[in-house]
Formats: structure tokens, sequence, C-alpha cells
């Protein structure tokens, strides 16, 4: 049964395994007459490129992305784009020793159940090497956004224990990806990169929150009852592997607030412009957004790929102990934030168009 | 555009408005061969049906269930099943007051952005009267479920400040409708009563968890990439009303455990069956389901219809004053409890049926 | 498997059965702001009503819609628009003797080896009863095309061996419901009611062909590749019961002609309008509307449902004689052509709106 | 707006344009355990590949697929299966003289008029070089289909006014590639060949028809109401470039018959299966396979590229003459008839899909 495809309007199909010959996405319905600048989607992948810090896995990909279709002299067409990175450094040996044990906490085990055959090497297509596919269409993406003045900004918000606790300011925001971490307050960086480190050298690794926050969002995203923008949003996240958990404006935590205390007062501002005087609703009402910041969070599962011995069976169902070997990241928030952005920037984009066809003109 | 459908396989469309004539839905897809109990479905609509309590609205609806096609002699026959349920106590002279101003954190500004045009009766298609609709199709896919086994539980986790700190018997979870507030605990049911009744009183309103576990799954639900299984629970869940955070398995708070700590060690049970230690994976591992429980937890706002008077501006931009009339929940969670079984089962129906075509067989 | 849903923009989803309790349509994706008008669509519901005239069913149905949802105040406002057709001179037990035996060219024998279990009454969900529904899904459409002036002529063009040999002039096709079959050209109308007169009074059934032009459309419509416009006419088309064969432009007959003589030769005419001097490709290039007038047409087989005695076997497989009871058409054709109509108009509003996202501006 | 996609369980997405780096396919949903042939999708390629006989046009590609993702030590996995042809003999300085005029009947106009742009190169994407990608899905399609037995046939039929007035034998199908023009009967294939080559020596070009047939094709493919087979069959089919008509079973001829001459009487054969007398029903009834021979036609326009010249306009709506260089096919016939066979594999095998999911099991 088809999984591979996202979106209505801009609508994107990834293909391709971790340890296979390449991984690519379709992007079908970007509309004609965009400039695309190819610069800008190989800097998006470089910013989730492997190798980068002394924190992310050593495997060593160039990630270069190539446009096969879908421009002309530089600008979209309206055709499908198709983009391909090819597979470089994938050492499928590390893979041999796993092909009959069940990684706990991987898709090993689920995908066999279902399929009745695996692609055990690197994880096939359940690696979140898959992702890569969707930076270059979120690059795209951003791209048509950029045409609407559209801004997205994630960010690392917590790496285990340690958590930023304030807002960021819109410069540290700009400069979200200059440390390795991409957390936009230095100190916090710093003290989250050691934690890392830490939990690296124990064979261990870590979970966290990506923070994204949308600028300048037009209002009238989002359409009523199922495809709520919170729902679209929090099925594109939610489908990032890792993520365990969404959340949007009061979140979990504004479950303890009266309603008196968490509704958003209108009021027009100087300019004319209609706000809400705090933003409980995330910039999101009756899954329309209304033109305010649009905020949510997203939770990461540490991830699975510990290099400590673990119990687990085999695929006779004999107890095992299994030694994942390989390059791993010990935390995937740094390399996932950048995802986060593309998967936003590709649903805002879809609603976007979405929202051309709501009106009679 | 539209947004009124929900499923690939298992397929929803609903329709109608708080105040229009009616609520539907049209169920496609549902294999052909099942017998309908059309009782069992008044049943689960009784479960949100309004009026039944003094910490429900008053409005009376019988929410009576038709079913105008789809059936032959009570079976299945693969055509699309419609079902209505016509509006009988809608008082929409309670909204004309609100036609010309914004109600704070309802969904009128957005759109009438979106639209330029909105029946602000009731709050139109907004309306989480909508859900009955969806009430209707869970019943079906309830049915379709229980001849696989599936059993879904959902319940009230936590109603403000008031929360249930333990797991739920088995018992407890049969008898989750035996309380006004659906918590499986009878000792906190009261104290969350209280909390409602308390609430109400001052005119505010509250929020709250609704928690949802799943038991007797069949593994190999779910499909990789976007169609994860987690990431369709998590859209369908969060298109309902007022939820604003959706999280499975570890969710938020396992963000602060260890890789080590997390994973879930795979054994083989003395039946024979597989099974893991801890279930940090919620039931899902790689997007597909595994076997042992499904369990999430979905955040809930404060109802947003206060009765105090809260400042907002009208249509022209203007400050003004709103004071909601009309007959409101103080809380939603009692009454969302079945809504949650109901897109649970929707989405676990709809992965059953796309699992037929997973294998060469 | 859902089956029941058409479009993907302007969206219509259909439901109910020929001896159910009603049939209807469900419209998503309809723009706000359209204003309704109900008395159209009553009127083009009346021109496929049974029981008109002399050479079409007698059963007896009103056909009187009714609007559930989606419009405020007459104005559609986004949200879908469910609309019913109950059923009332439905007689069951005309049915009862041929619940046993499969009827020849029928879609009983088939069903039954699908599903399992049919609804005998009146063919159930493949009664062409079914069109009703999408006669009013058409007549919203219509009023959405409207808007941008597009005109949808569809009429008979053939009755069994009639022929109509000649175009019609802008004045017939204006008053092409002026007569019982539907044929802009009174003489061939009424050979042609001469022709469906012989054929009942045998018991026995007609064929023919539905011609349909579009005036006023704009270049544009269709998408490259699978969704072409004549890829979704087709379909449209040919999901209507009886319909055998679908030709646009040269279609047939223009396999015959060399490329230089079935060319169509661009020219700018006094008004600066890019036509075309001959038009063999029937307003459609590349899959895409180019300005000029689109015409295809479709052939329907004659009626199934004959009065005379058939062989056929019943569902044990052993030789039956069935003799359809029942009231039927002797000849489709005259209430085809709406339907005809309704399905190009909802092809054309869905592709109008699709167009909205093909360029960026 | 997307169009590129075709299916709904098989689901394919294709790319590229004429004189792009590459064209190619994404197949979704193929089952897992399924063994790939690359060397039949190689030799189904072959039988599209341009330049191999005097009758086609003289471009040279070797067409070569590679398969970057979906398979497994040769086996599909359920992973989307990417596929890739790169162009290699593209000659686009053929196409500068072309760039600011519109070829007659071609694309050029209608998407020039929807796009706002338009790649020129050898027709960019509306270029027929499109379905070699189709080709490869229907590889797959058919390598699905073979393990339910089921048989497609596709040849030429008609070739301009050369037609071959009978049915082919079972060994004639067999070889239906042995001679150029893919028509079964060698006598009528010469005659065609014959014409082929004076149309291409006057610099003009011919048209024609393609049957189809579908053997053992098991009963209760195909869905009632929209998608019905005869109807995804005639999208499929009507997609493909040129095809200006389709028809099925008793096709336009039928339209002359009575019903009772028409109708397929149901008897039980000797070995127990169910069949029809006759089969003007093509092998679909109700719109599902009742497990008959499926029969259609296809009507091809001659190809638009002749080169004579000819009369246009120019992108300013002035007069021009057009003289198409390049290298183009006299007739499209001979090479569209695996294309044929191709769309026909994939909606049966996507309806093959789709049937599991019918019944309660």
């Amino acid at each position: 049964m088809p999984g591979n495809t996202f979106g209505t309007l801009f609508r994107i199909t990834t293909f391709g395994e971790s340890h296979g010959a390449a991984i690519g996405v379709v992007i079908d319905g970007c509309p004609a007459g965009l400039k695309a600048d190819i610069d800008f989607i190989q800097s998006e992948l470089d910013k989730r490129k492997p190798g980068l810090s002394t924190i992310t896995t050593q495997r060593k990909e160039e990630d270069k992305v190539e446009i096969l279709s879908g421009l002309f002299d530089g600008v979209t067409t309206g055709a499908p784009i198709a983009a391909l990175i090819f597979n470089k450094d994938a050492r499928s040996k590390d893979y041999e020793s796993l092909k009959d044990v069940f990684r706990p906490s991987h898709a090993d085990y689920a995908y066999q159940q279902k399929y009745g055959i695996r692609d055990y090497r690197g994880g096939g297509r359940s690696s979140a090497r898959e992702t890569a596919a969707r930076v270059i269409a979120g690059a795209m993406a951003k791209q048509l956004l950029n045409t609407a003045g559209v801004e997205i900004y994630a960010f690392t918000d917590a790496i285990g224990k340690i958590k930023m606790n304030r807002d960021a300011t819109q410069k540290e925001l700009n400069n979200r990806f200059s440390n390795e971490v991409r957390c936009p307050d230095e100190t916090t960086a710093a003290l989250m990169k050691q934690e890392i480190e830490k939990a690296k050298a124990e064979g261990d690794t870590l979970g966290g929150i990506v923070c994204c926050i949308v600028r300048n969002c037009p209002s009238g995203l989002g359409q009523p009852v199922f495809d709520k923008l919170q729902a679209d949003l929090a099925k594109a996240i939610m489908s990032i592997p890792s993520v365990h958990g969404f959340e949007y404006g009061s979140g979990f935590e504004g479950i303890t607030r009266k309603g008196s205390e968490n509704n958003d007062e209108f009021f027009t501002d100087e300019k004319g412009n209609v706000r809400t005087r705090t933003n409980h609703s995330g910039g999101i009402q009756g899954g329309i957004s209304n033109g305010m910041e649009i905020n949510f969070r997203a939770a990461f599962k540490p991830v699975s790929s510990i290099l400590k011995p673990q119990q687990t069976i085999n695929q006779k169902g004999e107890i095992a102990e299994v030694k994942i070997e390989g390059r791993h990241d010990p935390c995937v928030i740094p390399r996932a934030v950048i995802v986060v952005e593309a998967m936003t920037a590709i649903v805002l984009a879809d609603h976007w168009l979405r929202m051309r066809t709501d009106k009679l003109y």
C-alpha cells in the first residue's frame, strides 16, 4: 500500500534506502515560474549532512543534490521536479551481523512482520537517511513560501535534561545554525554539546525537543475539520523518525489553565492589523492560521542505536545479544532541526496553494 | 478545497453545521459482509450526547442516527453507508448577538478571513457537534475491528489540575463510561466532577487529557515514511476540536531518558509470542504496530466558550465586548472520550485494510 | 475499497441505492461565496426525472432535492454541501423474482462474485438512479462555471440507427431539452421517438450516442500526463451506466486522415484571439484546453432490462429463464443527456479550480 | 497542481522531459515478495525503443533502465521502486527554431497559456518519451499480475485505412511483437508497413487503432460507480499521447443493436465456470470484471509532427510558417502497443489489489 507520498497540491514522493543506490524525491505541484536556487537546496542539505561535527555520525556523505527534471533555464515549469542524492559511503558489511536479530526499538521486527522481508542494511527504508529527500523538497517549499514572505525557524529547545528556558531573539533565530546543536542560546548550546559528548562516550544516546516558529504566515491556511493546519503539521512532524510527541500553542501545559486564562483576546494594532494579546492558540484557530506566529514543539526520543550490548531475540524468536556497530548519531536533534523546518515548509506550501480555491473570485 | 474526508481505504466524509438541518457522514470502503449493529452505533452516540449530566451542555439533542444506505438486511454490501442526525434543538437566536464579533479563541475570525462569509449560528461547521458524525463512523470501524479482536479504550486522565496517577485495571477500563467524567478511577472521577462544577459556577471552563490504549492490535498496521501509524493517529486526534497536543509511548517525558533506558528489549513469552519488556515505543516501531499495547495521550485546551465577558473586536476591527450566551460545556473531556475512540478506530480500521496489500500472496 | 468519490478540488461523493431510503451526494470543495440557485438544481433534476413521457420508465419519483448543509443565506460557505433525494415509489416486490437469478448484461453476477452479497432490489447501487445525485452536483458545478461564462450543451446525436447528420445551431442547442428525446433537430427527434416507441412495443430496447460540446471554456484546463482533460472527461463519461465508448475531436473517424489533413493550424482572429482553422483537436491539446470548442461523443449500449424472456443461470449455476418485470426505460439516452452534462461540468469545475495553482502569482 | 501520479494502491509517479537529464518513475504500492525480473523490464522497454526500424524515429536511445530502490536481493520489499532512464541522444538544437512558434496540434500553445513558460526542447514534458516510464511501471505490474495468471495482449488493429478484419489466434497473439508494426496478421502487417513508408516518404504521418484483450482476468476487478473498470481503463488509455477514442465491448458499433441482440446470456460451461454466450459486455458488467475476456480499442490520431511546412502563429500571435525538424515517428502505433499494455497492466494491478478489501474475511 502506498505511503511514500505527502501533500495534496504541493505533493512529494520520496524513495530510496540507506544503503541502496540513491535516495530521492519527486515534487509534483510546484507552481510554474519559480526561480529555483540550487545552491540554497544544497545549503539546506548541508545542515543535516552527516559527519559535520564530533557529535554526529561519522558516515561521510557529500549529499550532493542532482535535479533531474522540472526546471527550464533554472525556473520551474509546472512539471514534476525529481531530485537525487547518490549514496557513496554505505558500509553494508557493518550490518551483516544484524540481519538475523531485531534491534530493540528499531523498525526491524515490525517490518519483518509486515512484509516477510526486510532490507537490513542500515535500516533500509526505515533509516532517517530518507529525511534528506524531505529536506530537498522542503527547500523548494521554502522558496515558494518566500514569495509570500513566510519565515520558518526551528531550533533545539532541549537535549536530554538541558533546556533553553526562554524565547529566542530574532537575531538568535537568524543565527540558529551557527552552533553544532542548533540552540539559539549559545550558553545552553555549550551545555547541550557537553551532554551529547558525555552520552557518546558512554555508548549511549539522548533525546530532546525541537521548537518551531513561523512568522509572517498569512491567515487562512488550513482547512476545517480533518485537514486542520495543526493536524497536518502533527502528521508531518510525527512522521519524522524518533518523534514521539507534538504540541502547538498552549500544548500539554495549557490544560491546567482555565478558559478565562487561556483565551486570546483580539485587538487591532496601531497598523490596523488584527492581533491577539496572548497567543495560546499558537497562531491557529478552528484549524486555520489567524496571522499570529505559529509555534509548535516536537519531542524526539533518544536514538535507538546505542553501542552498548542489548538483549533481544533473533528471527527464530530465540534470545540473542545484539551489539550495534555502524556509525550513528548520539543525538539526532542537531540534524533533525532542518528536517522539522522542511516538513513545516511542505505543509505550509501545500495549504498556501490549497487556500487559492477557497473563495469564488 | 476539500478537507472533510479522512482515511484512504476506510474513508469517511462528514458534513453539516451545528444549526443546520442535519449533520452526517458517508463511510466509503467498509467491506461487504459485516453485520451492522445499529443499536451499538446509537449507544456510542449516546456517550457524547449533550444534556446527559449537570456537567455538560444543556442543549437537548436526541442525536438519533438514521442509516440511509449501504446495508441490506442489516449487512454491509460494500456500498457507501450514509448516516444522518437531524438537528432538533438549535437555538440560533442565541447567536444573533455574535454575528458581528469574533469570539476569542474560536474559529470566527479565521473563517471570516478565509472565506469572506461564515455561518455564525453555533459556530457552523467549526462546531464540535460535527464530531457526532465521527462517532457514527467510529462505531462502524469498531465493529469492523471487532472481527479481529481489537479493543480500544479511551478515558479521562486529567481534568485541569486533577490527574489520575496510575494505570487503570482491565475492569476499570471496561467500566470507563460508568461515571460522568469517564475517569476509570472513581475517586479521581469524583474530584474531577467537583472541579468542573466549580469552574461552571464561575462561568469558566477547564481542559484536560484523554488517554487511549489499544489492546490486541495485530502487528503490521501503519506504513513506512509518511503514513506511519503514529502520524495518522496524530492527525486524526489533532483534528478533534480543542486538542493542542498528542504524544505516544515515551512522549514528551521520555526525552530525558537515555537510549539505554528507553529501548524496549524483545523477548518471547511463554506462549511463544514476541513481546517487549518495556513499552516506551507505545506499540509502534518504525511507524508500524508491533503487537504490543498502543497507547497515546491527547491534550485538550479549556473550552473557549466561557460565560464571562471578554474583550474582542467586531468585524470592522473595532473594540467590542462579547458575552457568550448559548449552552456550552464547562469541560469538553467527558464527551470527547468517545470521539477519541472513534478517530482511533477509524485510523486502525483504515490501516487494517491497508495491510491487506502489503505482501504478495 | 472506496470508489464513490470523484474529483480532486471539486469533489463529490454519492451514496444510496435504487430502492433504499434515499440517494444523495456530498460536494466538498465548492468555493465560498457562490449564490446557489436551488430552483436551478431542481430544474436540472427534472430533466432526468422518470415518468415524464411515454418513452421513459413509468416509475413515479418526484426527485425533489433537499439541501442539508453548506449554504448560509443561500450562499456557499466553503463547507460541504450535502443533498438528498428520498426514494418514494420503489416497488421492491417487483424484484423478488430476480433475487436468485443473474439478469443478462446487468451487474448482478459481477456484484455477487465481488461482494458475496448484493442488494437485488432495483439493482441496488448499480442502478442508474444513482446518476440523479450526479445531476445535483453537476448543477452546482454549472453554477460555478457560469461565473466564468462556460457553456455546456449535450444532446442526443443518435438513437439506434437514426442519426442527426449535421451540426446544431446555437438556437437549437439552447432548445435541446424542448423535445422528449433531446435531439436538437426536431425532424430527427420525431423519427427517434418513433423508433423508441417501436422498440418499447416489442419489449426491446435501444442504444445511441450523446454528443457534448463546451463553449467559452478558458484555455489551460487539464493537466499534463495522467490528468489530461480528455482522460478525466473519458473517466467521468465512461463511469455513467451503459456507456461503452468515448471519443473527442477527430475520434475514431480521424484515424484515416493523414497528419497534414488532421492538424489544426493556428491563426489570430480579428478580435486578437488565437484560434485554429479546424478543430480536430476537439479543443484539447497536450491534455489541456486551448480555448476552442471542446467536443466529445459517448456511445450508450441498448438498455439491458428488456421485457422479453431470456436464458440465464441462477445463483446455483443452473440454467434459468428470466423475465424482467419492473418499470424500465426502453432507451436511456433522453434521460442520460443531462447526466453527461453534469459529469462534464464536474470535470471542468474541478480543472478550473486546479488551474489556480498552476502558476506563481 | 499535481497530475503526474496514477493509481490508488499500485500507484506510479512519472517525471522527466524529452531533452532533460532523465525520465523516470516511482512505483509505490507494489507488494513485498515479488521477484523482479529486470531483464523483462528491459525487454518491454526495447519494444518501444526508438530507432529500431525504418518506420520509427531515428533518435538513438538505448533506453536502459536503472533501478534505484525498492528491491533487496532482487525481490520487492514494499518500499517504493524508483527507476530511471538517462537521456543520451537529445538534440535540443533541432528545437531552437521552434521556441517562438506554436506547432499545430501540439501542446506548445496550451502549455504556454497554462504555465507562462515551456520547455520547448523536444516538447518537454508533453513528449511521448514520457511513456517509457510507464512501460517500466507496466512491466512491474505485469509481473505482479502474472502471479494471478492474467494475460494482456495489445496489437495493431488498423493503420490509416488498412485494417485487420478478423480475430487473432492465440499463437498470433503470442507473436504480436514479431513484426515491426505489431499486427498479428502478417499479410496485413506488410500492407501497413508499406502505408507507413509511403506516408513517411511524403513527410506525412498516419494514425490507427490499437486493440487490447485481457485473458484469464479474475472476476471482481473494478469498483461500482466512479471507479468502474472501464472508466479507469478509459482514463489510463486516453492519457496516452495522441489517443482520441476509447471503446470496450460493443463500443460505438453496438449502439445500433437492440437490447435483445446485445445482451450476453449466462451459462455454466462443462468445467463449471460461469460464462456468457456472447461478450458484448467486453468482460465488464456494472463496472466490474465478470471473468470473460476483457477487450477494448483505442483510436490514435495521426502524429502531429509532420515534416511538411505548416501555417501557424508565433508567440506574439503573428502568422508564421513552421517546418518541424527533429526525428519523428511517421506513425506512433507500432511503439504505442506496448504502452497500451503497460497502462492496462497498471490499471488491472491496481484493481487487483483494491479487490482485497472488498469483503470481510
